[in-house]
């Protein structure tokens, strides 16, 4: 079976890492069709890793299996799980790492976060999804490694996955995973919605956590640091000095007329947004 | 079809915008061969792009479909277009990113730039090419975003036209399209040939205009800054200190033995390069 | 046939030299597929290739093609050769970059080295190992470029070999190849066993050349310039501060709890670790 895998590290691709989570993937599949999603992912940070994720999976064809491994706890007692949605199948530590795809389902109520979270919180999944931990020793790598389970549990997991083994026999289904309360805008005391930066991409735009359907109406002004940015722009090119505008994943971003906002304002994830109706 | 489309852009590869336009392209086409030319392109640099894309797509089998998205003017009234050689087919914006292409069908008569040029100018294409707009919204992602026509224009378009829908389905033929003037080495009133770095690759090599077919007879010395490097080395390893050479893709190319000649002459790209005859 | 190619180069991936090789590659065969390893080897650390290969190879299916072009020699008179081991395919220039390949077949006896290897010998091909050189003009690229054998000789090579051509086709069996004198741990005067940094990854956990069976019986204490850690954990997750394991290679590693062991301790590949009875 031609099936997609996706992978999702903080691996780099400097040091062949990724490359052995490959060779395993076609040792077991060859007929794997293998595409990156990310490997910079910063060193341990499962929150960046899950929000990357969230802006790509849904433009993959339904039924592809995506693999995120950002796992500081390897090793450690954190368990390994697949996780199925509607469309897609997703191998993983239980760390927090498919926070989005758990929480868009609508059906975990917890209570949002004003801001990044540190940690993740284990909550009780929907009925929509289902989930069960990798456990049964006949689908991964032996001798398992102790500090890499990329290789050795979750690559052949996606492979076994890949070639038409259920979920259910990995493991036991589980019904609560560990999940990031994902930071929501609020309405201040003033009437402002107040949103923060989720993520800086590439170009340094600032990607906040407010979707076009929480922008006031009307013309609203965006403020960030000492910074006004007048009414939403309809695309970048039109725009100089900086910018909002609702992005390629829905969010508003702000974004700098040929160069990097981030820099210009020294921003950072988890920075304040704020928006005047 | 197992088509091949290659993709360069100025995307970087640590957000997933690159996945997700490989997502895009495999939910359309699952049998497509995606291969990475560059993600690395300078946010925003056309005209580096342009040179990288023509040095690479020679070596790619008749019928590969070329994208190259590095767009400042996402979202303007810039053109999106399909462009058909006599061997292969590029996706891009209309922005002088296929000046090359263009340009080396020898039929397209402009004058030559002796400047890295700023601005792309419109051109007439010759009778050899052919360019269609891209408008038929069949073949895009609905909704289309302000911000990512990689995703959401471009990718599908490729996608399509490797399941075989031939490019005026797409849109429109066009008879002019931008084009950077490329620069090309002249004599100067000392009959000396000057030429300039187009390019500075990963091992801090200058690439320049002049081609083999440019260079004075007998054994020319190459004026670089303050330095001087007399004649051609035959390959690297011979060589110690600076060294001129021709390079993979034919252009003169300026190299240090065990380090980089960009960092050691402070050279940028633009850089003037002279050959005293 | 679908076979694999992987690659390993110090190209970057910026230039588009990987695609050029990957555009020859698809030219000849069409059903490769093709694996990067890593294009971020240090410009001309043939070493630093060899050790990240020797990683990564076993776990890539049978009769894998392995293509590694780190070339300071290219165009000089260092030959191209094809190795062929009990399970795997190589394709590279002979200057070392096949080390770990050749060395632990265990059949080559040379003197082991203490330290990180400069340059690398002429030792004698063990009776398990078969190696020719490419020379039949017939597999390769025409014109060959003097700067770039990674195109126009090891890929075509490669791509014709994954199609079936045998390696006896390429040129004549040589029995004596070049092979950096791997470094392995001995034991001092004191009766410590004394080892190197072989490798820094991406994370800045130091790999050694020290392996498991080497370590001394009962709990070491390993000493890397003044800092001493006590005795090996079970995985990274329990650590915190300095910590020593055996990495997902058989090596033993020192990382650093949420950060960079290299920079906290200003290591370096070579850097000595001793361990103390």
């Amino acid at each position: 079976m031609g099936s997609i895998i996706t992978l999702t590290t903080d691996f780099g691709t400097a040091d062949g890492y990724v490359a052995s989570m490959k060779g395993v993937i076609l040792s077991i599949n060859p007929q794997a069709i293998i595409v990156d999603i990310s490997h910079s992912i910063e060193p341990q940070n499962i929150f960046q890793a899950a929000f990357i994720l969230s802006t790509v999976y849904p433009y993959f064809p339904e039924g592809t299996i995506h693999l995120a491994v950002v796992d500081p706890g390897v090793g450690s007692r954190r368990k390994a799980i697949i996780l199925k949605t509607e469309t897609a199948l997703f191998v993983a530590p239980d760390n927090g790492i498919l926070s989005y795809e758990i929480e868009e389902s609508g059906k975990v109520h917890g209570k949002p976060a004003r801001q990044i979270p540190a940690t993740a919180e284990l909550r009780k999944l929907s009925p929509g999804l289902e989930a069960v931990e990798i456990a049964n020793p006949e689908y991964r790598q032996h001798p398992v490694s102790s500090t890499f389970h990329g290789r050795d549990i979750f690559a052949p997991a996606a492979a076994h996955l890949s070639l038409g083994v259920p979920p259910q026999k990995f493991g036991d289904a589980i019904s609560q995973v560990h999940v990031f309360p994902i930071p929501l805008p609020y309405k201040n005391a003033s009437g402002d919605i107040v949103g923060r930066v989720l993520h800086i991409d590439h170009f340094g735009n600032l990607i906040t956590n407010v979707r076009s359907g929480d922008m006031p109406a009307g013309n609203a002004t965006v403020i960030i640091g000492k910074h006004r940015v007048q009414g939403l722009s309809g695309f970048y090119a039109h725009t100089s000095g900086l910018s909002a505008i609702i992005g390629s994943s829905g969010y508003l971003e702000i974004s700098l007329k040929n160069g990097s906002a981030a820099e210009f304002l020294g921003a950072k994830v988890g920075h304040e947004v704020r928006l005047e109706a």
